[in-house]
């Protein structure tokens, strides 16, 4: 499970991918890791948050510097399969949004000086 | 936990949340419950996905027809003291971005007819 992204200021694109997993495991632990592996090497990757709950449900959102390296992700060989299995076996359900990032904050303790 | 959300065509506004809680409960159940409800009951309100993991990592995606419904959310008042009480108690880090979503795509096998 990825950390909260460091990402830079925006504008930059989001990929918000939803889902809900059919049962079992089916080779899909060891494909999102590779997946997400692979996505980190892409040229335009900025980062990535993932987060599945018990109940199989699961939001994945990574960043891009633009919409071209979202493009070139999508197309890329070995991710298309993962598309076909995730059709096929993985994802009994999924929406992905495709997103201009405009604004963006964020608060983080582990970097603050305490004040007690 | 929210389920697939059904958002009309884009564009729409994204409001990316992802969080890291802190240990123990505090209160954060029943308030992350009512805020839930609230934003539902908002003008512009599209829609909500939400998934928390067991690591405490959670990220909640909301919907939004614009940024003034977007801004008028972050005003609300109940909300305000949820936002205080985020910041002080119940996240040990979070990021919030907004994004205006410009293609969407979805597949949902509960719709399909089996073809076996």
């Amino acid at each position: 499970m990825s950390p909260l992204a460091k990402t830079p200021e925006p504008p930059y694109y989001a990929v918000i991918f939803t889902s809900q997993r059919t049962e079992g495991d089916a080779g899909y632990a060891a494909m999102a890791q590779r997946m997400e592996d692979l996505a980190r090497e892409q040229p335009g990757f900025l980062g990535i948050e993932s987060v599945r709950g018990a109940d199989g449900r699961g939001i994945t959102v990574s960043y891009w510097e633009n919409e071209e390296a979202i493009r070139d992700w999508k197309a890329n060989e070995d991710h298309q399969g993962a598309q076909e299995g995730g059709k096929r076996r993985w994802y009994a359900g999924y929406s992905i949004r495709v997103a201009r990032v405009e604004r963006a904050y964020a608060m983080d303790k582990s970097h603050e000086a305490r004040a007690d």
